[in-house]
């Protein structure tokens, strides 16, 4: 028996999966943050770790024949951290590391070439061709880009709010879930100036105020509509400063949840393919497995299927 | 003998000022970052502490008819410690509290109608009639505003040198100032990820990159010059929503240091009366006396002209 082990390590959550070689999942876990630019080396090994052996648990890791390591930002140190991760579990030989645009692509499509659009706190496109980046779009961080992500869409119904606020407005969806986010009350201009310091006091908390204002525009709210509008203008705009051909692989929270952003990304890309990556770490699972499969296409369908876990 | 007082309390300098009635310079005091919402208010208060007993030496604090506080973003909390800070310098009344924005224009102009755009790290305007504040435009801090602002400029800056480096390019002046700024060197995509990290781990050291991309506009560089352009623009904008009469008073380091933020902006505001605010604190001396004079108009150029101090 042959088995391929993957692991998705993202700024909030880690997934990790081992599947046998006809994509039948085998294993899976779950752990918090394993992103080492977000946490720290040592924090996010623990957490990939953690991910890792709960996917391998009842199964023997010598038979892992392959294995991928999907992280954003990592290094050639962190590198030396997943080899102790990945002896420390029992498995014979390190993970190959790649980049999250690798595992989201890979989630979503078997196609060699394509484009993979990945927003969740942060944003980023990525060409891929014969399964390897080419190009690469945005993705600067919080302070400088990722346009249209989860922090961007934070950062730009905050201000929304505060400019209500600042005009003696204090009804309306988005002043109302913005203000309640802060948890800030009275006077709309002492709300603002409330809402300013504590924002820049902890960025993020700016991220988890994505959802409120894609709850604000379905309710109406005019102004997180703008924010919604203009999150996907840039984020399609990402999107088509790389992509070249094949398909369009939406990935990441803000564009594989249902919703005012997803539709509206959806709409501007239309004429494309659009397929959606749901489960990085059986993307990452299938690349593992990608040279070692005879029809790596036909079993693309079943590494990445939402399916079951098999065990709990 | 009758004595005014004002302090100008900073982000990054505090500055104290006493002036007999006539206009006359007694005292100076200068210390560090009196800002409460940035420093907390402790450090603010043991800084603008120090800036007034500087100011005061020498001098007779008792004979302090009036005086004045320009504190950006104070509350109630602060009005205490200034109580106290006053009490302990001798003087025999607490000082009237106002905004950065209303030393500001003090400092530039005796009318009392008329415009502040202040932008040093921030940026704002403000909009007055009878010397108080009527409406202000921006002042949203780093996180969500302050267009145009030192951090909005060196943020904006260390955006366009990433982009260069994320398309390898390595030189002229603002990826080379930039890189020298962040002490990076190497391969430019390895460049580009240490300043994007380097710069969200600590946003203050994106406002001291201002006046890089300043010096690389005057430099020639186009991308700097790009900058330089959009940040006058919206400073522009900014003093355009609130201004209605009266002159505009120009404030805050990017707007007093000859360079070509002040060239531009001073072009697009063209048509106005245009004054320059040099000394906050003289403005808020002179808001102190401003009751007390018989001819406040006259006295104001004595005020704020920049005078040699009395005694070092």
């Amino acid at each position: 028996m042959t088995l391929f082990a993957g692991v998705d390590a993202g700024g909030t959550t880690t997934r990790a999966a081992v599947h046998a070689a006809d994509g039948t999942r085998l294993g899976y876990g779950v752990a918090g943050p394993g992103n080492p630019a977000a946490r720290g080396a040592a924090a996010a090994g623990t957490a990939i770790e953690r991910a890792l052996r709960d996917a391998l648990d009842g199964l023997d890791p010598s038979l892992v024949a392959g294995s991928v390591a999907g992280v954003a930002g990592a290094d050639e140190h962190f590198a030396g951290t997943l080899r102790q991760v990945w002896a420390a579990c029992g498995l014979t030989a390190p993970p190959r590391l790649v980049g999250d645009v690798d595992v989201a692509y890979a989630a979503g499509t078997p196609a060699p070439s394509g484009t993979v659009l990945l927003a969740g706190t942060g944003a980023a496109a990525a060409r891929f061709a014969r399964h390897a980046v080419t190009d690469v779009a945005d993705g600067l961080g919080w302070l400088l880009g990722d346009e249209g992500g989860g922090f961007w869409i934070g950062r730009a119904g905050i201000r929304e709010a505060v400019r209500a606020l600042d005009r003696g407005l204090t009804s309306g969806p988005l002043v109302e879930l913005v203000s309640a986010h802060f948890a800030v009350t009275g006077a709309p201009r002492r709300r603002a100036d409330r809402v300013v310091r504590l924002a820049q006091a902890e960025p993020t908390v700016v991220a988890a105020a994505a959802p409120l204002v894609t709850e604000a525009a379905a309710a109406g709210d005019p102004r997180a509509a703008g924010v919604v509008t203009e999150a996907a203008r840039r984020l399609a705009a990402t999107a088509n400063r790389v992509h070249r051909e094949g398909p369009i692989v939406l990935a990441g929270g803000v564009l594989t949840a249902d919703g005012p952003v997803r539709a509206a990304v959806t709409a501007l890309l239309d004429g494309h393919e659009l397929l959606t990556a749901r489960d990085g770490a059986a993307g990452a699972s299938w690349l593992a497995a990608l040279d070692r499969l005879p029809d790596p296409l036909a079993a693309h369908a079943r590494f990445v299927r939402a399916g079951e876990r098999v065990r709990p």
